[in-house]
């Protein structure tokens, strides 16, 4: 087994794909080669790397010969047309979009939550969505105590998670109405700025955004339980990084706010800050930049038998997208599992 | 039976205050005299009313003869100390604060959904808390038509409910941000611009914030259900005007999703605003200044028997505060009930 990795991350000039370049750098991901692909816009563009320059070529089937790993994040279309050449090449692809993540045989992995899915990987492994994400890391110690009946879930999600454009989308309007200005939204169908969009991605004829879809089917995949029953209301709100969460559980077996909170502070991923006459709960603009789940404002809800409320932040682009990825390359390495099955 | 009425706002200088003032404008309330109250640092100030010039004074126990209505929107405290003597002198108050909300002997209305508890009024009706208000008046349709076992709500709140102060805050803390300064919040106990603070009112020993426990005690007093299975998350977002709410119901009966829509669009006082295909659902910065509650968003949850989730949004200062005081009011005249009874 090789001490070090060809790497590759396709999408590297994105929002996403800069966060996975810091991450990998952090925590000293044994890289040899470093390959950055991105669309035709961006080529040609440097970016740095661990102190060294790397120059972003066009994100196409060739380009993958020699890489063992590639970390995609470069929209579901061209994760659907590149992931299968990238693998064909010999890379184990961990891709970020929505293209894989229900095909039966591709794992969707969170690192606290499912490892062991890592184990039947055919070349690639599906990082789920960011709301997701976070939300079942603060299920898991729940379930496994006391078995989880049903979800309802309302989510406060960042622009980050729309991309680069939709943080200068937020600024730009914010700035236009402080002065007096008139703004045109683009990147969302309405202004973002000091307003709520109960709209996250395309709209299903269930009357379920795209992104609520996701949070039910994904959780459901990851936990292992195809039934569970789980509702979701998605909302972007006007902040900048960071996705919050209201999550309203009914457990199988009784626990109390305080067994929760003790389950959780012990469980990997996650912190817990929950003292809230001390002012102190997770808020977005604390847990930017940080690789943990933060789960507070945890009370026993009396309206069913056995319910609980959790308030669950993340930072979106860390734990809800570039860190999973990298730590499930790097679960993959100390499993010995970094290669394409035969 | 006057045909014309002398009114009295204390608190005349907030957010809500200030309303008032249009509404009764507004839907042309048969005023015959105004007096103005609020506290020392407003004293003297002048604000109009229908073209008129009305001099503020300084809220206390005196100044209520002859004052046939009362809108009392100046915290707690002060309708804890001076609804007693207003009603002493002879005048009906509508209080917009918590203080006698929860009192059995107070009738707590929203005219949509239970003017028929005026009828019971001792001198005093209460209005209840913005957040509330919203929610019931969607919620009320339903209710009659399947009936309503269980609710779980988010909320997104606008910083106009906490008033004038919060508002300027925001904004204050979104120009220094986007200018590179440093802020300090002041109002809220963390900064709110790019935020969002799930924190509304002081927390009780059960972890559930003041705000949450009002928007379950008085959704069960106005719904006439005092065992009703209800759980609230209240959270504040950097958004000006209007309160959004991620509502959940479990129905007694079941109802589709079309059924729903049709009973709320029959409804007084709500708009159905409800096609995501095209984009379209209620949103804070469409429907601030409207009367209306306005509902979208609707679709079966099927994680319950009969499940519906739905987005309410409304207007906190008008319908969610000083609106439905008002309209307490006209039904007060209607009824003949706009007096003190023996």
């Amino acid at each position: 087994m090789p001490d070090r990795w060809n790497v590759a991350v396709a999408g590297a000039t994105g929002a996403v794909g800069n966060e996975m370049l810091s991450i990998l750098a952090e925590r000293k991901f044994p890289v040899a080669g470093l390959r950055l692909f991105a669309s035709e816009r961006s080529v040609g563009e440097v970016l740095e790397f661990n102190g060294r320059d790397c120059q972003v070529e066009l994100l196409s089937g060739d380009g993958f010969e020699g890489v063992d790993l590639a970390l995609f994040s470069a929209g579901g279309a061209r994760s659907l047309e590149f992931v299968p050449r990238a693998v064909e090449a010999g890379a184990v692809v961990v891709d970020n979009t929505g293209a894989f993540r229900m095909d039966p045989e591709v794992p969707l992995v969170v690192t606290e939550v499912n490892p062991e899915a890592l184990e039947s990987h055919k070349g690639v492994i599906a990082n789920p969505n960011c709301s997701t994400m976070q939300m079942v890391v603060a299920l898991k110690p729940i379930l496994d105590a006391v078995g989880i009946l049903r979800v309802v879930v309302s989510t406060y999600q960042a622009v980050s998670g729309t991309g680069k454009k939709a943080i200068a989308e937020l600024e730009q309007q914010v700035r236009a109405l402080l002065n007096f200005q008139e703004t045109e939204p683009s990147v969302y169908p309405h202004e973002i700025a000091f307003n709520c969009l109960p709209h996250i991605a395309e709209f299903g004829d269930d009357g379920y955004s795209g992104e609520e879809t996701k949070l039910i089917n994904e959780t459901r995949k990851i936990l292992g339980l195809p039934d569970l029953a789980i509702t979701a209301t998605t909302v972007r709100v006007p902040v900048f990084h960071c996705h919050s969460e209201s999550v309203n559980i009914e457990t199988e077996r009784p626990i109390t706010a305080n067994e929760a909170r003790a389950l959780l502070s012990a469980a990997e991923g996650v912190v817990v800050y929950d003292s809230p006459s001390h002012n102190l709960y997770p808020l977005a603009r604390d847990i930017a930049g940080k690789d943990e789940v933060y789960v507070g404002r945890v009370r026993e809800d009396q309206s069913v038998e056995n319910g609980l409320n959790m308030w669950v932040v993340a930072d979106n682009l860390r734990k809800g997208a570039a860190l999973n990825s990298v730590q499930i390359a790097e679960v993959l390495i100390a499993k010995d599992l970094l290669r394409v099955p035969a």
